[in-house]
């Protein structure tokens, strides 16, 4: 009575949260799922968090796996991380209404695989496989098109004489510059192209650099956001505490316990209610 | 009395001495003062050995260090390494007879960079700003080019967007790659060219291989030979004792004492006939 406990400061990272990329793809999608009214089907999730999800749910706007269960009539959506050719070419063959909220930024990544392609180069990505961004790059780069993860990868490929590199908008720099040094090595003729995003790397240095001043790090996200987990495992290794959470409800208490300082950071696909309910559970 | 000494090896390195574009020009220049019995003027030495350059006098080969001193009516020679597309110009302008024998690999780098330059890219020349191969790539390559001696150099240089990377033929593949991965990380676009002529990095290399497997090292060629200077260098990073010698003349005795095996080599600008009377004079 009369004393008050330590006092607690949550701060939150610049840069922490949606992308342009992501914010424009759901503006979008809202606003025609609002004032049109239209049944509209995103290919998988428009962006890699469940809450946003749901919510777009709620109105009207259904998650399909594959484009044969868009209903004819139907609106389709292609999702920020973009889709292979092939999806673009059998929902336009359809009829299908395209609502088309591509990241430009990764849209930008397809058609410049597309004229290296043209231009006779062996088109390189290095990125994840597994992501469907790469996938819908990798769909327009050619039959001679590789996808490396990292620079040791390149030990196994079958280079050609002509070879371009760009890299999947989430990917670090150093990763980048290495795999064009060791294609340099290997090649005649070597093009780079640095098409990683800006947000990303700016997220990164921002939840890093908040990281170092703080005694505990939440970092706010989807588990299925690639670039959350990132985040998550950059903060951890600074060596403060580290938790991923994907919503307030999975705060635990017992994080905190004599913390005076505590860091907030959030994935490009985390919507800002998500973060501020954690701000204020927290508090 | 009857005893004889130990008997000495003398090995000789593969590839050592002429590249196919000193012994094209020598071959070209020689023939034509032979037959066509004219005065010739080379804009500087021929090929960077004096020897070669003492016999070219024979045959009525001069050297002239500029443009001016070549008589109306006289056959001008731009020699192996290349020369600015200024002296070109000013030779046809003055209506003389012109002998190019630019390496065929050194005029493709020239080429590659005017074309570069005409496509809007930055163009960087990896080499010694000093060489007048270099100078001559230079001059082609428009004002905003640059040449730096390697990666650590381009910390204070100005960068385009759009930046091409092409390498003086003698330069290391280590070079190469580094500046390629540098110039990427402050690009959006890089490309890089393998412009490093194979018959350098198989000499040093075969170089090497010899030295490891020899007692003493004696590099043959002309002391403003700059692979030959770069040979020597090469080979006494082995540990064997290692001499840069222009001419048989200067070898010394004790430099043998005890030695079983003499490995020799010579720099692509150095004519058999000084390797043979080398050899001839170790054994």
């Amino acid at each position: 009575m009369g004393s008050t406990g330590p006092v607690m400061e949550v701060i939150i990272a610049k840069s922490a949260g949606f992308c342009y990329g992501v914010r424009r793809a759901l503006d979008t999608v809202m606003e025609t799922a609002r004032t049109e009214g239209k049944r509209m089907y995103t290919l998988g999730p428009l962006i890699h968090n469940p809450q946003v999800v749901e919510r777009l749910a709620e109105d009207g706007v259904r998650v399909v796996k594959d484009l044969d269960e868009v209903p004819s009539g139907g609106v389709v959506v292609m999702p920020s991380h973009g889709v292979p050719k092939s999806v673009m070419d059998r929902a336009q063959e359809r009829g299908l209404e395209i609502v088309d909220v591509t990241c430009p930024f990764v849209a930008k990544v397809q058609n410049l695989a597309a004229e290296l392609h043209e231009q006779s180069y062996q088109v390189l990505i290095l990125g994840d496989a597994g992501h469907t961004e790469v996938r819908g790059i990798m769909s327009r780069a050619g039959d001679d098109a590789l996808v490396v993860s990292d620079a040791d990868d390149l030990e196994l490929c079958k280079l050609g004489r002509k070879v371009a590199v760009v890299a999947q908008t989430t990917q670090t720099l150093e990763a980048y510059t290495t795999t064009v040094q060791t294609v340099a090595g290997r090649t005649y003729e070597v093009r780079g192209f640095n098409t990683i995003c800006h947000a990303t790397s700016e997220r990164q240095t921002a939840a890093v650099e908040m990281a170092q001043d703080v005694d505990v790090v939440i970092v706010v996200g989807g588990r299925n956001s690639a670039n959350t987990r990132r985040l998550a495992e950059l903060c951890s290794m600074t060596g403060v505490p580290t938790h991923h959470i994907e919503t307030a409800d999975e705060i635990d208490e017992s994080w905190f316990e004599g913390a005076k300082k505590i860091g907030l950071t959030a994935g490009a696909s985390t919507p800002d209610w998500i973060i501020e309910e954690a701000a204020r559970r927290i508090s």
